[in-house]
């Protein structure tokens, strides 16, 4: 299905800036692979333990592989992206760094799980398998302002998006702020649930394959994408388990659903609150059930029965 | 599949309050039919028009039938609910009122749509077709606290949830607040997204089969529930079309979603921005894709492609 790429770019950088020096310039049509360091910086190795997480060097945090001028690109363009294959490394950790989550109050040492993955599945333990679905957790293009920014929250041109469906065979349309649009992509995932609810997902260092097609004045405000297919297929098989948090903010009742379902999983599945925490994080969906009935809305986590066997 | 009911209850009421009377008393492991009033309570017939929806009698909405009381509950307990069978009615309606609605400031004009469904199907125009997939929007116990209580907000025990996965199938645990639970159930849907985001689904009068079990000293905070397979499949087949909203308020950012969608309904689809709205309400799911990427969040709203055949 892959167009064969134009060739590998190896070039990262960390934070976004639009004063950077292209790593490649690409033609409108041209299909290119990445290589993409995992977002830890490779400073998790398969020897690695929880107390490597307290003296993670965080200016090596998120590295993303780029920027790629597109000729003709120009501010309010969109960047049609699609996304066509990856070749994982099979190697990845999922970490509760402290300071850092949805539950950071609660969830304060740190705690390392280290992952071998196959092309299809990641073995936690006791016989949970969490289903494999490589994707991009940062892809964007440069901003318009000026000077570095911080690579870890998304913004209008996308960026650190986390959307656990650009998989391979998506298309994603990204705004374009400056001349060349200046596209990035790095801090691949094996798996994520959406919410990313402990802050870090089965980070892992992959090439992908992506082809770009300028569109021209697309007035695209923020990113959008499109799936060829269903996008929760590999893992509902079994249904769910879900949680609510109810109440007037989304964030809190997030945060509440979450807490029902580390307790749910303790109590019924026997694991602990920092494996059940990294799990819900891999595999779980937050979901707004609804976002109408004033004064209260409703979220739910989502756990998909399957991965229990 | 399903118990024969020990009976059908007809009584319903407005609005929660622990001090009404009873319409039936049952024994942990019973089996009820519900006769459930639409949430407009039979105010749109077959020849309604927008027009009525200004004239809409709102101490008539959202009766709910009941209350159950079941015996040996108590304070503390959680009453689990199996969602066993519906009985649709085959008309249903899906309304923008003014002042209510995720996008109530954008949509001041009443507006209604009528719809004629099957057992599988429910058809808007242009050869779209919406699944159908019943479910109680409100479905709950009665509070802790003395007098009477609006019907539209969820809270802890239940209530107006607006969870689109209630399907038959499914069990509901709802925290008990009162002795004897007063369980009530209201408000079916033939089909929502998640999120119901112009505020109503596709609302329709039905008869809902349920069975009530104890579970004595659950400690349950909020409800919870269990699907036996999968939850977007009806509708997943050809993907999505996704759009984002990105920022610090999860609210703002499901508007921001919504906002772009109903603009690319109108310009990929040729749907008029009421239609794209409503169409949204009835089969589009607001996903929060990512929370912790400080400071900004993304929720994505999920159009699913198969609706337009």
């Amino acid at each position: 299905m892959t167009a064969r790429p134009k060739c590998t770019i190896h070039d990262h950088h960390y934070g976004w800036d639009n004063s950077l020096k292209p790593a490649l310039e690409v033609e409108s049509g041209e299909t290119i692979e990445f290589e993409v360091v995992d977002s830890g910086g490779g400073q998790f190795t398969p020897s690695s333990t929880s107390a490597d997480v307290t003296t993670l060097d965080f200016s090596k945090i998120n590295p993303v592989t780029g920027p790629v001028y597109v000729h003709g690109a120009e501010p309010g363009d969109a960047l049609q992206v699609e996304i066509l294959e990856f070749r994982p490394s099979g190697f990845g950790w999922t970490a509760i760094i402290p300071g850092f989550g949805l539950l950071a109050d609660e969830f304060s040492e740190p705690y390392l799980k280290l992952w071998n993955y196959t092309d299809t599945s990641a073995e936690f333990h006791h016989g949970i398998q969490v289903p494999v679905r490589p994707f991009p957790g940062t892809i964007g293009n440069a901003p318009a302002e000026a000077g570095h920014h911080s690579v870890v929250p998304p913004r209008a041109v996308g960026g650190n998006m986390d959307i656990r469906d650009l998989t391979a065979g998506s298309t994603l349309h990204l705004p374009v702020a400056v001349k060349g649009a200046l596209f990035s992509v790095g801090d691949t995932h094996a798996a994520q649930g959406d919410g990313e609810v402990c802050g870090t997902a089965i980070e892992s260092a992959m090439h992908i394959t992506l082809r770009f097609t300028l569109q021209k004045a697309a007035k695209l405000r923020t990113p959008r994408f499109s799936t060829p297919g269903p996008v929760t297929s590999h893992i509902d098989q079994k249904g769910y388990q879900v949680t609510t948090g109810i109440g007037p903010d989304l964030y809190a009742a997030a945060q509440d659903a979450t807490r029902n379902m580390i307790e749910l999983m303790m109590a019924e599945y026997g694991l602990s609150a920092q494996d059940a925490y990294l799990l819900c994080s891999v595999c779980a969906d937050l979901r707004i059930s609804e976002i109408v009935d004033a004064p209260n809305w409703l979220v739910g986590l989502y756990l998909p029965k399957s991965i229990f066997g």
